[in-house]
């Protein structure tokens, strides 16, 4: 039998590129991040972080570990928000090009991808939950191979004009909107790790 | 105080088209629906029956009265099946322009209303599911000021190429997907109640 490694948080997703880019943060402050990949009970709400954070919770409860969870979506001003929290289910079904076609012609690309990161200590602890967001627009096509989800047509503001598929992923944790969530975490975990 | 009318049964809702709808079915074979309209927990599922499920056992637990909830959504073949489950989001966003500007040019219209109605009779039962189909095409325009959500551009194969819209309450009920799993439901409900 394998023996927990100590202080080992975990992500409860089934998206491997959202771990890899987690795990990434994780790693340059020196913890460890275990994926625990099942499936597990996501409600429908048009808060990130309201779905985040029942996520760990249910997780936690049924898993009997430390978990975090995390809920992103972009949210397209033009399109009064949509894709939104369900862009998971926008990317399968219409993808990049039902996005870029819904904005053909218009002139406002205005975007923002937001991530909510929940933490969930363990079963009947309440969770805490941090967020990040990255303004940028929406670019007028595909570019890019890295990355996932409709990175392919999200531009950062703060980057070089680039979309987030075309950055490496270090590159992309330096403008994400689930890098920043995932840093406020780690530096709150750390600090509550330290004080113990 | 009010006595609650004897075998009501409780539509959870936040839509009063919708339970307009189900509320015609109902009276039609002698039944009252009541309108339970408050905000119950809901799943992100592409199952809408799951959706249904869960927010009527939800329901049914924490207001220990026999529930219905329904779920429905839009399916177009050619758009991958979206925006099904999150139909609602989807109307409130990008709405029926949206639909059609994603099938500008498109020849296939091919697309099916679904609909779930779940039964939970009450705390720690098992919820029961009814499920309705309509098959229709998307119109090239939206038509008509009835109904609610996608119904300006659904038309049902079975109707006399109006679309939902343009029909009264009477009439769309005829053909439906909500209608088709009420009656199953109301079908069902009364053998049930006969046999106690």
């Amino acid at each position: 039998m394998m023996t927990p490694p100590k202080r080992a948080v975990y992500l409860v997703s089934r998206n491997i590129h959202k771990y890899l880019e987690a795990r990434q943060i994780f790693l340059a402050h020196g913890l460890n991040l275990v994926l625990l990949r099942v499936k597990a009970l996501e409600i429908q709400s048009e808060n990130l972080e309201d779905i985040a954070k029942f996520r760990a919770s249910y997780a936690a409860e049924n898993w009997g570990v430390p978990v975090i969870s995390e809920d992103a979506g972009l949210f397209v001003d033009a399109l009064n928000g949509f894709p939104g929290p369900y862009s998971s289910y926008a990317y399968k079904t219409i993808g990049c090009r039902g996005i870029l076609r819904l904005l053909e012609g218009v002139e406002n690309r205005r975007a923002r991808f937001r991530s909510a990161v929940a933490y969930c200590p363990g079963p009947n602890k309440q969770p805490l939950c941090f967020v990040g967001e990255t303004l940028g627009r929406i670019s007028t096509e595909e570019r890019g191979s890295h990355g996932f989800g409709f990175d392919p047509i999200f531009i950062p503001e703060e980057g070089d004009g680039r979309t987030f598929a075309e950055m490496t992923r270090g590159e992309k944790n330096r403008y994400s909107h689930r890098a920043k969530a995932m840093r406020k975490f780690v530096k709150w975990y750390l600090g509550a790790v330290r004080s113990e």
